[in-house]
């Protein structure tokens, strides 16, 4: 049986004697504003293109430890750092996130990607709800409302798919719902966090999770039936472990048992299927046919893939005490 | 020294007993017209996509190998195959190419991507040359103007850099430039011809190409200086060796010497700088300055690189007589 203290501590000294010094240290971009996030092992910068989603996930790491770990001022002032940079350079005329930013701040890359908006809008809750900036927290809700005006067509006019031939449903965006609408909540009303969290458990569970096999589909026709094509077979056995925890995580809450086994069992049959036989680890793509999948990086081994798979089984064994959660942990 | 005439031998062995057979057996969509190109090694039709890079590269092989190899009817009639389900599928209202077609035909990637019509070009100009086809060679010519009207936007609307931040030229476009002009050389004026290959040369040779350190940049700034970003700093070791080799190509046919010896000389300092020390092969991306590339596939070894290889290090040898490019080949 895993020592759940020991683990708890081994992990926090990680982080606090390791990861976030280390990012304290090296990330800030004193002269531009921002962070830099292209960093090598020793710390030194290799490129200082600024990509929204870290320059978010950096604002939510550090107004996160301020809210959850500990108040150290050191960490709300990195926050507000990235904060100051990213309300002054990351949105466009119309509050859509742009992708990249030079160093500097001028627009790179176009907003092209809802996922942007998504980790604005979780970046700027979680440093509203740290600083008690009334600002940040008014663009949060125009993040997240960016998010849910595009959700039905996230590449917006860069949509390469011709409309009609073959209209897919991304888990992805469903997906990410899950958690961005918790990480909102305390800034939304009660009725609008509830009806959304009954239709992205609706469309996580019943339209992407093949209840069959126990795998989560990446891509599904509308009704929710398979279509066979390289999109339509192809199964991200890291993001599907992922919103199962982020489901674990609202079943929780729910106290809905049921879909917290729903989960859990989902979790354990994705990490059979993704697993790598013969090296270990879980791979990155899978056809879910067996076919050769498109991407050329279907078989290598993603950090994050195997950081979303601790979480998912730590929590899986937390809610549930099955053993066998502790074992592949 | 490599024994040329047992090569040939052997390259062509592989190519009329073994890679034809396959394609005739297996490709042909006698159904809706077209090819299937998704294949697995016992010839399995594992997806139906229809891809126009594919289509147009198969209708291109059999009018190539009907035009050089052998008159074989047969071969005609595959590349009559494919021609008919193109020209009546594969463009859109203003003749720009499709990215990918479903099985039936109906388009399903928008005209993206200018190397469709590159390739188009290509197929339709090998294939009015082989069947008489005046409606081919129009459509050839039509495409070949597309891409040169797209040579300096080739994403159109579909480009998501933001415009004049960070402008940047693509190696890509001028190296197929080269080939594409050589392909549909008996259809332009020689005018036309000699000017374009005068602007593509000099932008290898004097934009792209680092006389220094003999590599290929995928990327510049416009005034062809080097920009310290991802892109800027950008090698693709398998695509700067077949550029070179366009280059040996157009040298020879101009006779000129200089030119010869400066593609030669790129060949292998890019086999050098791309070479994987502890694995053999030729790596996929690599930085410039060393740093990490962006790319997750980048330390991958794909097929098309080492067949770019096998064809520049043997015109290289039969151009120069070194010996250094048999040792290598």
């Amino acid at each position: 049986m895993l020592d759940f203290t020991e683990l708890s501590r081994s992990y926090r000294r990680a982080l606090t004697d390791d990861i976030i010094p280390f990012w304290e240290r090296h990330s800030i971009d004193t002269t531009c504003g921002g962070y830099f996030t292209c960093l090598d092992r020793s710390g030194a910068v290799y490129d200082t293109d600024k990509f929204i989603w870290l320059q978010c996930r950096q604002v939510w790491v550090f107004s996160m430890l301020y809210n959850r770990l500990e108040r150290q001022e050191r960490w709300l002032e990195i926050a507000r750092h990235g904060f100051r940079f990213l309300a002054a350079h990351g949105m466009d005329a119309e509050g859509n996130w742009y992708f990249a930013l030079t160093r500097e701040g001028d627009p790179l890359i176009q907003p092209c990607n809802v996922f942007s908006d998504c980790f604005a809008a979780m970046a700027f809750s979680q440093y509203a709800l740290a600083s008690g900036d009334r600002g940040a927290a008014e663009i949060a809700l125009k993040s997240y409302k960016n998010v849910l005006r595009r959700k039905n067509n996230p590449k917006g006019i860069y949509t390469k798919a011709v409309p009609g031939t073959r209209p897919l449903r991304s888990f992805a965006i469903s997906m990410i719902l899950l958690n961005l609408v918790l990480e909102m909540e305390w800034l939304l009303d009660s009725k609008e966090c509830a009806d959304q969290i009954d239709t992205c458990i609706r469309d996580v569970t019943g339209v992407f999770l093949d209840r069959t096999r126990g795998i989560v589909y990446e891509y599904t026709a509308p009704d929710g039936s398979h279509i066979d094509s390289y999109d339509g077979r192809l199964v991200n056995p890291g993001h599907g472990i992922e919103g199962m925890w982020f489901l674990m995580d609202i079943a929780r809450r729910m106290q809905d048992r049921q879909l917290i086994d729903l989960a859990v069992d989902a979790v354990m049959r994705t990490i059979e299927f993704g697993w790598d036989r013969e090296h270990g680890g879980i791979l990155y793509f899978l056809d879910a046919e067996g076919k050769p999948p498109q991407q050329l990086e279907w078989d290598q081994k993603l950090w994050w893939v195997h950081a979303e798979t601790l979480v998912a089984l730590s929590m899986g064994y937390l809610l549930t005490g099955r053993e066998e959660f502790a074992h592949r942990a």
